[in-house]
């Protein structure tokens, strides 16, 4: 057996800072077209090109009018010219040249033939229902700020600028590198004792949820030699590489080891469960993400330690992790006194619409399936305030964020 | 000019559930790949057909042995021979053959050659630090629920229950439809008086990330002909219409009465504002959703207008529309008595973690860029309950209703 006694174990979110803090890297940006760029973080600040309305616009259907035929009481409309005293105009197009004023059509009779009308009321002032030159849009307002994610109404604002394409922030790409003799691709036939690979697709899933490209890797057997080219190549072609399982202490375990002799090694193990088993390191630069191996680790670890990468990348920020004060809805079923264990848990608004936080199926066995409905953590043991039924503790929140 | 005397005026959500009862519509399935799945929602329950593990499995790397040979004290394992009374077990990995029971490697001494073994602890009970087969699926165990959204999560249970392909519910197609003779494309010159056309890439986004597959179609001419056989091409292709702007009372609004002679016009004018000129037909079954020209009425009008029509296609259910109680910040700023006048607004914790409302950017003229940021929708005027600053009330929630 290897020696295992040089393990360097961190509390989780001290981990994922570290890691931050060593990584050096190449923001990249590229520009697409805004129909494709929905998610997007914009790269640089996007000023507008046009003024809109670029002409006085009506924000009527009814008729454009002259203020001046008003200025010394009701004129007589009788004698009154389509064309000359007056024309149609129509919310959001620009008035017809010359006049100033709209009023609503439901204020104005108009003949059968459209060529004569009958004010029904008088305008107040001049300009009144219209829109101003520049009134929605200047040139050179800002349209969006670097860094911002594009939505569907950022898309809509560029596309009123004059923009039909943006620079965003390159997505990052993720290699993800299952590794492990015991696995089995999904769908093949599986001989006893060896377990499905079912990480890659939710990983790869959460990438794209949180704007990366995933680079999936096939399954990589526990050979020395294998895992250590792999990694080569994924540091090649990848900006984060997130390697499954093997940071253990196994017969088989070569992950940490290889990354000792070739990388810097940033931690070895959490101070927390699940996915215990952890690691952070750095080859030639790129950061490697150890995530345990068992699916509810790996889903539980990529959350907290991956994203906050993916963040990083792309320049998202915000506070890490959330938190909320809630009400606990039980007392702890057990404390332990030596680590910390973390549970998925649901924090929602009672009738009074205080925070209240209970973990998820406390009882029984949980299954990933159960879990994934998750919206919190609620951390057990070392370093953590007890609390009774009823007491306001803080829990984390599990991304999206939705309560 | 034409007679508007018969338009239907409801109230914004009644309007839409209107449309919602009114609507029969045949849900195609289609089966994808789960690796494409993300987000699709499921069409039929999906029951596993793997156990796992399938095999007696250790969950520590270290020893198997075999219990009985711990049931009268501890053995002397000096004579113990590798593979016959212990073998190295690694975890997640099938126990060997004829061996029942792990011991962690960290409560063994092994010699250098690995093939001898001294006990620093005994195991306490068979099967310990073991999974018995079908501790984490059994076959037929439920993967996934008819109706539910698959998330990373899901795909990986689908994985681990055999599956490489689901069958989802086929994405709603639905058109968009932008009108009018003063639009022009983003990125073309645009003349005095006329208007970017740029809803439609907002729209599109938007359907989008609420899983339906947007149809879009170029601008559309203030024509009769044209939007009759557009509306008719539409109906062909497509589940939903949304058909931009049009449904006003200008000379040049034609849709409405194309869609008073073809279809079944469900409601031509809302009771609030912005978009008060929105309507709802059916055309041949298939529902077309009029939504206002201005950006800021289109925004606002799709979130609750359009999407509740892709949700039901999906069979996504939930409490529509989404409301919370919060304190408001301030008293109105203005109270009209004869409709109702919907702002954009945040909703967001307070120090006491109460939820207190206020309207964004209640002076000003606030832009879509600006208004992007609410998170909720703060309703003024008839049939609402007036506050006064601190008072609890209702607001509703904005998609995709994070606080």
């Amino acid at each position: 057996m290897r020696d295992h006694s040089g393990y360097i174990e961190k509390e989780r979110h001290q981990a994922v800072r570290d890691v931050l803090d060593a990584w050096e890297f190449q923001r990249d940006v590229e520009r697409v077209d805004v129909t494709d760029a929905l998610g997007r973080v914009a790269a640089a600040d996007v000023r507008s090109l046009n003024t809109l309305p670029n002409k006085l616009t009506s924000n009527m259907d009814g008729i454009a009018v002259r203020f001046a035929a008003f200025e010394n009481g009701a004129p007589d409309t009788a004698a009154w010219v389509r064309g000359r005293d007056w024309q149609f105009c129509n919310t959001g197009i620009g008035m017809p040249d010359d006049f100033d004023t709209a009023i609503a059509i439901e204020k104005v009779e108009v003949s059968a033939d459209n060529e004569h009308v009958r004010l029904l009321a008088l305008p107040e002032r001049r300009g009144q229902a219209t829109t101003p030159i520049g009134a929605n849009l200047r040139e050179g307002d800002l349209l969006v700020r670097a860094g911002e994610q594009l939505t569907p109404a950022l898309l809509a604002v560029l596309n009123m600028g004059g923009y039909t394409q943006v620079d965003v922030v390159k997505r990052p790409i993720v290699a993800f590198i299952p590794t492990g003799n015991e696995l089995v691709d999904a769908g093949l036939p599986l001989p006893a004792g060896k377990n499905v690979e079912s990480n890659a697709v939710m990983i790869c899933a959460k990438l794209t949820q949180w704007g990366a490209e995933p680079l999936r890797f096939p399954i990589i057997p526990d050979d020395w030699d294998r895992i250590e080219s792999t990694l080569a190549e994924a540091a090649r072609r990848a900006d984060i590489i997130v390697i499954n399982a093997g940071s253990s202490k196994g017969s088989d375990d070569f992950t940490c080891e290889i990354l000792e002799q070739h990388g810097r090694m940033m931690h070895h193990m959490l101070a927390q469960g699940p996915g215990r088993h952890c690691s952070g390191a750095f080859w030639e630069g790129v950061p490697v993400i150890g995530i345990s191996g068992p699916p509810m680790g790996a889903e539980f670890t990529a959350d907290w330690m991956v994203k906050p990468l993916v963040d990083r990348y792309l320049g998202l920020s915000g506070a890490y992790p959330p938190m909320v004060f809630a009400r606990m809805a039980e007392a702890p079923s057990f404390w332990p006194e030596a680590v910390q264990v973390v549970r998925r848990g649901i924090v929602e608004r009672d009738e009074d619409d205080n925070l209240v936080a209970h973990v998820l199926n406390a009882e029984g066995r949980p299954s990933l399936r159960d879990l994934d409905r998750a919206n919190c953590f609620i951390t057990f043991g070392r370093g953590v305030d007890y609390w009774e039924a009823g007491d306001w503790h803080p829990v984390e929140l599990r991304w999206p964020y939705v309560i």
